[in-house]
Formats: structure tokens, C-alpha cells, sequence
């Protein structure tokens, strides 16, 4: 299925009727509105204007369209930021964040939350039951701009309460964050402070706290409008279009109230903003990395409990990269299809028409600034729509095989105490993933604790701390496990485990880390064994009960078995990745198939889907029967093939 | 003429008679005075002391120097600044930024007006009939150390008061500035915050407003004093001392009210601030390159209509750049010369003696720190003045038969919505200027709007907003245009045009522009067919009606030409660049002389100066009558001849 | 002896008496405790506890343990902080620096010293007779995290107040400053401003004088405590913990009221953040470069008037560089040797236990995190001690027959004033002295203006302000000196010397200094004649009636010689270096031994010390009583011999 975002209150309502009747001509069922017009919606306090959006979307509706309402939570209107001006956030550096763009609220102000439930109310009373209405969206893409995390007195005043829930004493309190230290010491919660402004780092247990309390409210507050909205509108999904590679709340807690997950995938803008290499930057500049797209569609269907949709998808350069590509032909049907092939439910375009004004004046539709006719990516929309329509219903997803445990906090964990300044968790991650996606494998992302039974191999690439329920879903578990670096080395209280790290996972690895070397660019540790390679920016110093696969050059383990459980002690560079996911991949018993740099394939039950990202056609791997394309897959497009019983 | 910057109030009185006589000795003529000594001539409120001043223009003025006298407006004195604290700028980021330097006022201040006004018709009242005053100089270098734009309370309530003039009402404000976008509408005048501390990009017409706002400050200020002045000092010349390659406001504007512009000459400070690549600026580290000095002077000849000089001259090591370079040997006279090529009808130096103390103490001048000797500078202008003396009256400036037209706020418009990190439109139109200059061809600035007609060749490197002045001069124009890239991209509410860029110039390039990609480093998008090179930075996606000379590997065409006019819809590599120039010198029929990178010619009338920047010796392309110099052009020489009738 | 630092506070008292007998056991002889222990001290106001720290004291002391007792000033409680928030630091943007971590306090508060002495005293009072106390250590790392400076209102009012005394009359302070530049002048003290957030560049003189007030007040509260101390503890040294290549103030100063100078030795962590080249910080990531340690040990010997210890020795990897190596094994054991061949009367590691939360929680320590189990860098100290125990007592340390002059407002007109970016001048001391060692030469520093008649070579490699006790040393020696660019260049006022730089120095080293180039990377000015090799950075012009040893390509002098004064007239390139050093070394008649890259020796008494930092092992260069180690001294490891009389 295929939807767009529209804003109705950006154009006249003369142009309304033929942009439905356009959408519907070109194949688009969704469309989804609503998520910045407070100041239409409500001009000024209690005096609301619903009559230009009842017309919109009798428009909409009439014209067949099926309407994904979003809340407009993510823009009070400037009567409201002036009546309340501590709804406003503030920055790491104690400056209020003003009026005049978006996301201008902390979700620590208790007025907010009641401004907030009112409009959400509002609106969830009116349109609730509206028959044109399938689904909503919450707010829009939580955390953008760094606003998970706000630095002012009312983020003080509800941390401290936070606090007080959480210690009951300040006895407790001291301890868990050993205030002894420095002389940190409190005697009241109400002496408690922000850990910034700081002279040097604040105390790492705080800020671990601060983050925690932050990512709470994130998930808190979601869940609030969610209630109001099920309260008016049975029937309805609810979601949250979340964005790619960002962690800095909990997405699995925040994405518990809702039906389904969203995201919003900008494959050429994330190219520029993931720690790529430059040369990667460049190389995939107008297509973006293969794995960029898939991997974000992988751990949102993982975030939605196996449900998730596109909500806002690329369809042309993007404004906000500090390069803005366009994307090379075929690319916007090849990411609507990939997007299906990885589970989506809904790939919804962003945007309808190019806005001539305002912050997105340069961001690409599927129509040209202002006008009623394609734009490029538009025309590519049409033209995959019938091709989808020809697919029919897809068959369900299924588990894959292999699975990649991804940790929120663990992220915080990083950014708080780097040690090495290039330790980023998240491309850890994605090194795994694209590692094994370029061996044919799909992948699912698990959250920790979940089971782990359905696969044969679940990757555990960082993991700081690892809670009771990850330390038994791992214990329980009778596949192969790869265990990296920096995995059980917190607990919750975020000190070093008392019998040093994995902590909790000491037996399963047969492990003991007593030091951590950070490594600069331009020193590495080589390993030797049954496996080569190098260590970078990250090695653990280990005693070991374990079986040795590769060792440094004073001895020490890199990487070690013991029973199904593999424990790389360092980040490895591309040899030593290969060479231990090889192991992983082996002990597992899982077939592989090498594929290019530019190719990717991904099952969807029987169907098997190929996206060629480069300038070289594919041949395909087995004569299947294909359903989409050529046996010879054209640079920049698709296959899909029905698998023969393996 | 030449001339020297002079602060009797740094020097025990007792010296002003020799420093006088000194300067005539070495051939100087004028002395400016003055401009930063407020605390001096006012010591406390109303309590002026003129004395100390009377006698030094009595001392210079009795050695025959010719007084320009400088409104000391830059540097308001302690009592003033506490007295009304609230003249103080604000920065960008909320921070009041405080006494102790200079420029600590913002242009918003009602009060910095009347107290502004005061000192200046104090002056004005003294000195305006004063025999030895020739000239003033309005306060100093405005802009510099980024002090256009200010970000506090009187900047808001001005430009509150600013947009009720230009809008008249909100409804109209919030439809030129699309402020439905984001919820962003405001219910009345007082509810416009500043565009900055907001929690993303601000709205972009928002900032194009408030820095339009920002830039016609500048300009009223300016015409404010030149109004006092001229109302007491009949037949003096009034000027301002502009900055080189400084963008900030609109200097034709801020000209408007001047009788001649200034500037001032750093050409190895700008060297290392301007984007040069790193190997041009060890390249030309002791002389600067050659373009530096003559792009500046050519476009202040043309802000100043016709009119300019140069106000402060480099005359050895500036103090302010990340390196400070001594000139070589030469450099200084060379700079002097060319000046005058240029069309200068003065060249000051900076400054007659270095200081020995204060910000400036590492800045040289014509003399040794402290002492009544010449510096090595000092003893170059002594030389070079003898020469200058002996050339006579220089012969008028001619119209160049090339002219750019340069656009202030396209640069501002590139400042806030970058989409490249790259484009800077100074950079380009600094590249065609180098490159037209290497064909040995003589460049005029314009304004947008003026009469393009003494013109063969019209250069639009690159214009934001084509305005129906812009439009109709092209159109009215029979020789030969080239537009370049993000030309008709904006209307004057910021928004992109209806029919899509280049707008007005829609039929004149017979272009229609639908996308545009920006290009990260290490990204080209190659050229073929009468022109080759490539797009580097910017490409736009162009649908064309006319002749296609260049075109992009996917098709599209990178440069186009209809009729008269040629549309270069990139920002072009070196060879891009020297293929498109060649086509446009060539259909103007314009006549070019090859020259090393280091040789830069100059026409004054029938005189032709050549400048030699380099190591090697350049033997002169033609059999003239020599005037100064040799045949054979000493490496950091000069050489002057006649032309013989063509 | 060795001694390591303890917080008893951080551990369960039941661990005190193992942790102590434990340190006993591996060799260890004093043990620091208390400077940070505030809160625990005094947990509210005047509400002392001191029952903990009278029984920590009495395990400790019982276990035979010498105790070294901080003052815990460095971390003021929260109580104190809410009740006196004007204790804060402000930072130079302005913003109040909070609690939270530590060194929360400027040196400018009324209210902080009162504070300060009174807990001083408390603490002196009870333990000043302790028989367990050998020593005390006064507050903790003066001006770290960027802390000798704090731009508050505090502030303010303690710089007028210093300026009054220093001033008497605001004319004096306007001619100090030469005010009058820029309209800075003022009409009273309270009109004067801190020299932060001006529009651009504040005037250097009252920057400088900033600095020097800010330095006066470290040294002048370091004295406080010291006094306090002395009254109540009669017989124990006092002494402060410095840090490794710190300038913010003056050390010589600062230790004037201390028996003994401490410092605190992290030679990965220096590597990391001392500007070497990103080449040499990969060479020696795991071991350092071998002059870090020792360059600073002489430096605090100097520093110390003869007396220095290491009060924090690092024992493992550091938590606070970018990246964080394990030091490769014998690395402790070769710091600890090599520190005392420096001549440290006490070795101190820090700390006993790594802590398993808060700051400094991947900071190691002598025994693994929270157990009582050594770690890695313990068990070297366990080796060390019986060595260290077996050498008896060290004969005295001798003068070297080298000196440096290190001058710590240098750094300071340097950072006020850069003119090129990458002038530093520790930097370039720091190339000097790893000069000189590579060919075998003891060093000491000195403080400028003490006698150089020890010596037979001195270096000043840049220094400011050359004062009069300077220019009489200078000027009374006998020996060889050489003087570096940079120097005689400022007078107590900042300003240029009437004569020009070198100023005092002008008829010693025959020279006079007009101009000053900066030299941009890539830039060199080639230097031939008797040395060769080529400027970089900085190069002066000069005029001269010395002997030319090294000319540039335009004549100037680049090195010159006056009877025993060479002038070094730029920033040298390595070649230049080592052809100048030569040039000294040989004039001195200074016996060298050249020493590869890896390896340096020093002399204490007759002993010689070899240290090699290096892979390959290293062949004693004469045949002399091995105390220590082995002819050929392996990696990382060290000898010890006995000097054959020369
Ligand atoms: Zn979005
Ligand atoms: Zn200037
Ligand atoms: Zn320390």
C-alpha cells in the first residue's frame, strides 16, 4: 500500500479535489495530514477551526483516500508558547530553545502534558469515529533536533522527582551514584542538579539516570496521547513515525503503546549523517548504502512487534544533508519495493508537492514546488504502483534465521564515557549487519531479553549491561551466540559488575575482562589463530576459560568459544569481522550466499527479492520463477523470484 | 595621491610637527584622523575637548596634508556604553556583547541614533568649513567583526516596527513568510521572535527579512550622518571605509549616501580567509594572489559609481590573520600601482607608525614600532611615490567591455539554506573574475538593474532573486549573457518562483529548472559536447528549449544557449569553467590575451599596467611605449605603457 | 619510596586494614588520603565528622604507613555551594560552571577563602600532630579543567581591586593600556571590564594583566593553606599535586609557599594531549614518548627548588584522553625507575583500587576494579619495590650542565596573542629539550632571572618579557647561551620595547628585531650558511652586527652569534634544530653520546640510568658496574651502572 503526507492547510482549497483525484490516479491509498496545524486547528486558545479540515478530509475521503490522522503536538502555536513560556525547552548550554520551528517543548512541563492531552483530545473527539480515518500518528519524530533531552528547571523538577520514585532515600541515592566521590553528596533531592554546567564530566551514574528519566517520559508521553486517541476512536491503528538510526530514547519502551511502528527513510540523507567513510559517502552518494534503508526497516518491525510502515518516504533530494543528491533513477521504486520485501505495511511518500516557502522549500515531492505535475520521484511512483497492484497480497514475514540484539542504553552508555572517541555502538551494529546481509542471510533485530529460539544465530554486538532477563533469554538459549565487546560491563546503577565484566555473562563466555585498551586510528592489535584479523579503537584485556580462535600478540584472547557462545574481545577491523562471523555462520549451520557490495536479496515468506544498488547488472544465484524483472538484474533495479523448496 | 592613516592621540604631542613633515618628505598627501577617538573628544557627556584635535589639524594641515576626518562612531566611550547599556549588540547567541573593543553598538538602538547624531554634528559643527578638511569618513568598516546582524531586544523591536511597514498586517506577514508551515503564524506584530535560538532552521523568508532589515540599517545610519555632515561641511567628499570581499549588507545601498566608496586593502590577510584552497594560499602567501586586491577595487569602483579609493593600504604584516605573512620585497609599490590602475583616486596607507601597545601592536606601518623611522613598507611607498608623481594625471577609467553583476543577497541567501556546504557565491564569482582576468580582460562590477548596454559580455555568476529591474535589463541587453547556477531561484518573499527557477529569465534561457542535486566532495557530474569538463558542488536538472553545449552523462543539460544568452546550470570545475568562458568571450568577440597565472593586466584609459605577482620574469606582449618598468617585468614588478591604437 | 593514593571513604571500613597491610606487603611506604573527603568531613555545616578519619588514620598509620594528608578544598559540598553560589566559576562565555563534579570554586571569592581556611583549619588543627602524617598535600590539581580563570562578578571585583593597588590612578592603568586606542579609556576602577565577550580582540595588556592577577591568586591561596598548615603542623613538608605540561599560571609562584613540589604523571594520557604529531602519537601510544615523564620531572625538580615527588603515578590506563592505551608491560616499572633517576623523592600511584562507579571508574588502579586482586600495573609495582629497596639509598642529584629557562607569562602573551596559529611555546621548549636529551645531555630548568653560573650551556627557547633579573643572569653569565625567537619582545606593560625586540637583550646578542613573519604550514623560509635547514611557524627580521651562522634566501640573519650568545631568529624546522643545537652544544665543549629515537640515559651522582621505550634492545654504550639490568637493556626495561670517573 502506498500513502503521501499532505498538508491541506499549505494549499489552497481550490487545489484540494484534483490532488486527491492525482493521488488516487497514481496508485495512492493513504494519505496521511494533520501533524503541524495547531494554529489552524486552534487560532487562538479554545477557539477552534475544524471546518477547514472536516472539508479536507470529506475531500480526501470522498476521493477514496484512507486517512492517517497525526496530532499536532510538535508545533504549539506561538499564542500557547506565550501563554506558557516554560513549555519551551532548553539546551545542554541553559539557553531556552525558542518559537519559530518545531519541537519547541520539553516533555518534563506538566502544563504541556495538559496543553498537550487537550489538543490531542480535541481532535480524537471529533475525527475519532471519522470513517475516513484507518489510523493515527502521535506527534512527529520524537527527539528530532536533540529535544529527547532538555536542560531547564522544569526538567529539574521532574528529574528530582523521578529520583525520589526511583531511590525513596537519598541514602540510596548517594550510594547508587556513589556520591562520595568528589564530594557529590546530597542531602535533600531537592539538591540535586542537572549533570551539566559541570566544571568537568558530571558523574556518569547521573547522567545514565538523566537519560534513563528522559527516555521514560518519551515513552510516558506517548503512551498518554495514545490513551486519549483509543478512548475516541475504536478501531483505529495508532503509531509514531520514528526516525532512522536514532537512539536516543528507548524506541521499544516508547513504541509499547502503540499498534504498529513507523519510521520515516531518507536513505540519501542518512548517508551523509551515519558515520560513513568519506569514500563510502561518495560512492554511494545518489543511491545511498545498501544496507542504510534495510537496516532501519529491519529494527522497526522489530520495534513495532513485527509490524511496522514507512511513514514518510524519500522521493527526491532531500534539504537537510550537507549534500543533497538526487537520487539516481530507480531509486525511489527500488526503496518502495525493498520496503515491502522487509515487511512494510505502508510506504507513505513525503511529500505530496514540493512547498515554494518555508523551512522544507528544498525538500522534494511528488510533485514539482507548487505545481500539479510529477516530479521525478512522482513519475516513479506511478509507474511502481500498478507493479505493486500486480504482486498481490505479499506473503507474511518470517522469522529470519539470524538475529542482532540492539540495546538503546547501550548508546548512552557510549556517549557518556566514550574512552575511545570513535566507540559508537551504532556502527558496531550496522558493520554486523551489512556483514551479513552481504553473505545472503536476513536479519531480525531482537530487543534484549525477548526469546531467542526461533533462530540459529543471534548476534550480540555491545550490550553495556546485560539485565536478568537478557542473561537468562541467553542462558536458555541452544543456538550459536556472538557475544562483542563491551557487553555486561555496567549494571544498573551503571558501576563495573562486582566480578568485573561480562558480569553476568562470566560463565556462558567463560570470560574475565581486568582491563580495557582504547586504540588510536593507526594502532591496531593483530590476531593470529583461527581467525586473523586486527583489533581497532576498542580491546579488552581477558583471562580466559575458553576455547581460543584468535589471539594477540602477548597472548591474549580476541576472540573465544565456549559451547555455542563466541566472545570477540575488541572491535574488529574488516578482516577479523569476516573471518569471526564466519565462525558465528559455520557453528550455526547457516547456507550462505556471497553477494556483491552492490546487491542485497531479502525473503519475504516464499518470495525472494533482489535490489541491485550499482552499475553493474546481477545475474540470478537460481533459476526461480521470476515474478518481477529479469534474470538479469538491471543496475539500480528489482528482482523477486519464487524460491524452489531448499 | 597618496595618503596615510594618522592617530595624533597615540603620540605625545611634541611629535605631530616632525610626524607631519615626514610624511610630506615621503611624498603623502592626505591624512585621515579621527575615526576611534570619541574618549578623546568627548571625556565625559558633553564635556567635549576640542583642543588637543584643533592643534593636530593645525600642525598636519599646516605642512600642507590634506585632513579626512573620521566620525569616531565605532568605538562609543565607557560613560556613553553605561550610561545606555542598551546600545550594545546582542550575538546570534543571546549573548550582549560588551565594552572593550569596538563596534559595540547595534544599528537598532534609538538611542545609539540620537547619541551617534550628536557626536557627529559635534564634529561636523568644528571641523566642516575647517580649510585643511578635503574629506570625511563615516564611522568605520560597518559589519566588521560580524556586527550587522544584532540578536536582542532593540534589534526585535526594530524589526517588529520594520515588517509593520513592509506588511502592514499579519495576515500578510504570515502569507509572505508561508508561516502555516511548522504552526509558525503570529496573531499580531508582537508576536514576531528573532530567527535565531530556535530549537532548528528558523524560517528562511524570516531571515531573509531580518537580514534585508539588518542591511537597510546600515545603509540609513550611514546617510544619517553623511546628512549632518553635508549640512555643515559644504564641498567636502564624504566616504565610507568598506572591507574587501565583505557581504554582510548591500554596499551598492549603503553607497548610495557616500560620494566615494573606500575600502580596505589587506590582500594577505584575505588571502588566508578567503576560501582558497590550502596550496594557492602557501602558493601566494607573501604576495597574495593577484586577484585579491583588483576583484576588490573593481567592485568598490563600482559600488562607489565610478568613484573609490582605498582608505587603508597594507603595507606590511597585518596581525589578524591565522598567519601573517611579510609581504616580499616590492609587493607594496606593486599594490600601490595597481590601485591606481584600477582607477583609485587615492591610496592611504595603514597606519603612519606601528603602535606599540593594544590590539593593533603587531600591525605594521610605515614606521618601526614606537620610532621615527621607516619601515620597510615605509621606505617602498617612499620610493613608489616619486614614481607615481612623475606618471601626471592618470588618464579616466573607460567602461570595461566585461561586466559581473554582483548581488548581495544571494550571499545571504546561500548563508541560510546552504544545500551544499560548498556553495559560496563569493567563490564563484571570484572564479570568473580570475578567469576572465587571465584572458587579459579588464572586468566592471554592476549592480543589479543597471544598464547593461556598454557591455559585450554580461557575467551572472550566480542571483538569488532576478527582480523586474534584473529582468528588464537583460532582456533589453543585445550583447552577450551568461547566467549561472541558482539565478531566478527566489522571489523577494524568499519562495521559489511559480514557474519554477530561473523565473523571469524562464524565456530568455529558455530553461526550466525542476530539481537540483548538490554534489559532496569527490562527486562530478562529467560534461560532453562542445564544453567538457564537470558539474562539481550544484547541478540543476534542467528541461531546456535551447541549444544544449553541454551535456550531463544522464542527459541533461549543463550548459544551454538561446540566442544571446548562455545558462551554465552548475558550478563548474577548472576545465568546465574555461570551456564556458571560452564560448561566451568568443560569441562576444572580445579579444584575449593569454597570461600566466602570476600576470595580471590592467587598461587605464591608453595606458596598460601589467603586474607581475610571480618569480619569473613576463616579457610584455606588445611593442608599446614603456612608460615605467621594464620589457622584461622584474618578478614583483610593474610595467606601464602606452597602447597603440587597436 | 613509593606510596599510592586511598580513599578510605570509598570503601567499606571492614576493607581498611587488608587494603592497608596489602600495600605494606607490595613495598609500599606512604599512603595520600582525604582531598577530596569534604562531604564526609564535614557532612553539614560545622557538623564535623571526623571519627571515620581518625580510624582510617589510625589502620593506616598502624600498618606503618606514612600518611600524606590532602586538604579536600578542590570539592567544596552541595550544602556549602547552596549557601554560598558565589563560590562558583564563571566561564569565559559567561555561564556559571555548577556543582557536580569539582574545582567548582573561583580563587576571586571573599566568601571561598573564609570557607576554604576554615576547613583548613579544622583539619590541620586535629591532624597537624598526628604522628602518622609525614606531609601534606594542599587542595588538588590547581587550574585544571581549564580553572585559573573564571570570568564572574567575583572576578571582576578582585581584578579592580588588584588593578587599584597595582595602578593607583586610572591615568597610570589608561597608559598602561594605552587606552586611548579604540576609545578603551576609563574614569575610574569600577568602570573597568573583564577582557571577555568584547566584539573582537580585547586589549592585550589588560588581558595579560588578567592573567598575571589570576596567577597571583593561585600562588597567593596555595599560601594560604600552607600557612594555616605550618601553624598547626610542625616538621611535615607541604606540598601540591601540579599537572603535567600546565601553564595557566606561574608553578615557580604557586610553589613558593611549598617545601617540596609534586606533580602528577600520566605519560599515555599527555601523549594524547600534547601537540604531537598524530605519526609519533601512534609510534608511542603504549609506552609514551620517552621525554614526557622526564621533561616534566625536571621541570617540577625545578619547580620544587631542587625537590619534587610524583604524587599521582599512573599505573595503568587513564579514563580522560581521546583514546586510552594499556601500557605495554614494564612500562610502570620503567616510569617508576626512571622518575627516580630524575631525582622524585617519592613515587605515589594512583590508585590503590579501581573505582567501580562515578568519574573515574575506568581509571585503573594498582588493584582491579573493587577487589582486592592486583592488577596488571600492581603486580609491576610489587616487582619494583624489592629493586628499588635493593638499590639503597641514591646518591643526590647534581646540576646538569644544561639548562632551560622556562617562563610561564610566555605561554600566556602567546595565547593572547597568537599571530600564528600553531606558535606554542611549550612546544617548542619541549623540542629543545628532546633535542638535547637524544644526545645524552642531562637538563635542568630554570626559573628566569636566577644565577646560570652552574651551567655551561642555557636555552632560552622563547621568553616574552625578558625583566631585569633576566637581562643581569644573562648578562653576568660566563657560558654559552642560546636564545630562542619570541624573546625581549613585550615589556611588563605588553608593550613592544622602544628599542624594538630583543629589547634588554638587544646588545648581547647584537640584534635588532623590525618585522616578524608568520609562516604558514607549508611555507618555509630555507636557512643556508654554517647551519642549514628552514624557518617555520615564525621568523623574525631582523637587523644585526653579529656573526651570521645561517642566512635566509633574502639575506636576513636566521641564526646569529655574538661571543657566547647565539640568536636563534625563527621557529626551526628538525634540520635547523639539530644544526643550532650542534652549533651550542659544540661552543659549550658539552661531551654527547647521540642516542636512537627510543633510548635516553640520566645521571644521578655517578649512577647512570637507560630507559628504553623502544622494540629493540639496546647495547650499553660503555662498559661501566651494572647495578641494574643487563648490557644489552631489553625493551621497555631499564640499567642502572656506575660511572667510570670521566
Ligand atoms: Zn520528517
Ligand atoms: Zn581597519
Ligand atoms: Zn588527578
Amino acid at each position: 500500500m502506498l500513502g503521501v503526507c499532505y498538508y491541506p492547510e499549505h494549499w489552497h482549497e481550490s487545489r484540494w479535489q484534483r490532488d486527491a483525484a492525482r493521488m488516487r490516479e497514481i496508485g495512492i491509498t493513504h494519505v496521511r495530514i494533520g501533524e503541524f496545524a495547531w494554529s489552524r486547528i486552534e487560532p487562538a486558545r479554545d477557539s477552534f477551526d475544524f471546518g477547514w479540515l472536516d472539508r479536507a478530509m470529506e475531500v480526501l475521503a470522498g476521493a477514496g483516500l484512507k486517512i492517517i490522522l497525526g496530532t499536532p503536538t510538535a508545533t504549539p502555536p506561538k499564542w500557547l508558547v506565550d501563554e506558557c513560556p516554560d513549555i519551551l525547552p532548553v539546551d545542554v548550554e541553559g539557553r531556552v530553545r525558542g518559537f519559530g520551528s518545531r519541537r519547541h517543548y520539553t516533555f518534563s512541563s506538566e502544563r504541556w502534558w495538559k496543553e498537550s492531552a487537550r489538543i490531542v483530545e480535541a481532535l480524537a473527539r471529533r475525527y475519532g469515529r471519522h470513517p475516513g480515518v484507518v489510523g493515527w500518528q502521535t506527534d512527529n519524530e520524537f527527539g528530532c533536533h536533540g529535544t529527547t533531552l532538555s536542560w531547564g528547571p522544569e526538567d529539574l523538577g521532574a528529574f528530582r522527582d523521578w529520583l525520589r520514585r526511583r531511590y525513596q532515600s537519598t541514602d540510596q541515592l548517594n550510594a547508587a551514584w556513589n556520591s562520595v566521590f568528589w564530594s557529590m553528596e546530597v542531602g535533600s533531592f531537592d539538591e540535586v542538579t542537572l549533570p551539566n554546567l559541570t566544571v568537568t564530566d558530571a558523574n556518569p551514574s547521573a547522567r545514565m539516570d538523566f537519560w534513563r528519566f528522559a527516555s521514560e517520559q518519551v515513552a510516558a508521553y506517548n503512551a498518554a496521547q495514545a490513551e486519549i486517541i483509543r478512548r475516541h476512536s475504536p478501531g483505529r491503528w495508532i503509531t509514531h513515525n520514528f526516525m532512522g538510526f536514532f537512539t536516543d530514547f528507548d524506541h521499544f519502551a516508547a513504541a509499547d503503546s502503540m499498534d504498529i511502528a513507523a519510521w520515516d527513510s531518507y536513505p540519501t540523507g542518512f548517508l551523509e549523517v551515519f558515520p560513513f567513510s568519506e569514500a563510502e559517502r561518495t560512492r554511494w552518494a545518489e543511491t545511498s548504502h545498501p544496507d542504510v534503508a534495510p537496516f532501519n526497516h529491519d529494527l522497526y518491525r522489530a520495534v513495532g512487534r513485527g509490524r511496522f510502515c514507512v511513514m514518510e518516504q524519500q522521493a527526491g533530494p532531500v534539504n537537510w544533508a550537507p549534500w543533497n543528491a538526487v537520487p539516481k533513477p530507480g531509486m525511489v521504486r527500488l526503496w518502495t519495493l525493498e520496503a515491502l520485501a522487509h515487511g512494510a505495511e505502508l510506504v507513505s511518500y513525503f511529500r505530496w508537492r514540493q512547498a515554494t516557502t518555508a523551512q522544507e522549500q528544498m525538500h522534494s515531492g511528488l510533485n514539482l514546488p507548487g505545481l500539479d505535475e510529477l516530479s521525478p520521484g512522482g513519475k516513479e511512483v506511478a509507474a511502481v504502483a500498478p507493479e505493486i497492484a500486480a504482486l498481490g497480497e505479499l506473503p507474511p514475514v518470517e522469522p529470519a534465521r539470524v538475529a542482532i540484539v540492539m540495546d538503546y542504553p547501550s548508546h548512552w552508555a557510549a556517549a557518556i564515557q566514550p574512552l575511545a572517541a570513535d566507540f559508537r555502538p551504532m556502527e558496531l551494529i550496522f558493520r554486523w549487519y551489512e556483514a551479513l546481509r552481504r553473505r545472503g542471510l536476513d536479519v531480525d533485530f531482537i530487543r534484549p531479553g525477548n526469546a531467542l529460539d526461533a533462530y540459529d544465530l543471534v548476534v550480540v554486538p555491545t550490550l553495556s549491561e546485560v539485565d536478568a532477563a537478557m542473561e537468562a533469554s541467553l542462558a536458555a538459549f541452544g543456538g550459536v551466540a556472538q557475544i562483542g565487546p563491551r557487553t555486561g560491563c555496567r549494571d544498573r546503577a551503571f558501576a563495573i559488575p562486582d566480578n568485573l565484566p561480562p558480569g553476568p555473562l562470566a560463565d556462558l563466555t567463560g570470560n574475565r575482562i581486568i582491563q580495557v585498551a582504547t586504540l588510536r586510528p593507526g594502532l591496531g592489535h593483530p590476531v593470529t589463530g583461527d581467525v586473523t584479523g586486527a583489533a581497532v579503537r576498542w580491546r579488552e584485556h581477558a583471562e580466559t576459560t575458553a576455547t581460543v580462535l584468535g589471539r594477540f600478540a602477548d597472548g591474549g584472547p580476541a576472540l573465544t568459544r565456549k559451547g555455542g557462545v563466541f566472545h570477540l574481545l575488541c572491535w574488529p577491523d574488516g578482516d577479523l569481522l569476516e573471518a569471526a562471523i564466519g565462525q558465528a555462520v559455520t557453528a550455526a549451520r547457516l547456507p550462505v550466499l556471497a553477494l556483491p557490495e552492490h546487491v542485497r536479496i531479502r525473503r519475504r515468506g516464499p518470495l525472494i527479492f533482489a535490489f541491485n544498488y550499482g552499475d553493474e547488472p546481477w545475474p540470478l544465484p537460481e533459476a526461480g520463477d521470476l515474478i518481477l524483472g529479469d534474470p538479469l538484474v538491471a543496475p539500480r533495479s528489482v528482482a523477486i523470484w519464487r524460491s524452489r523448496p531448499r
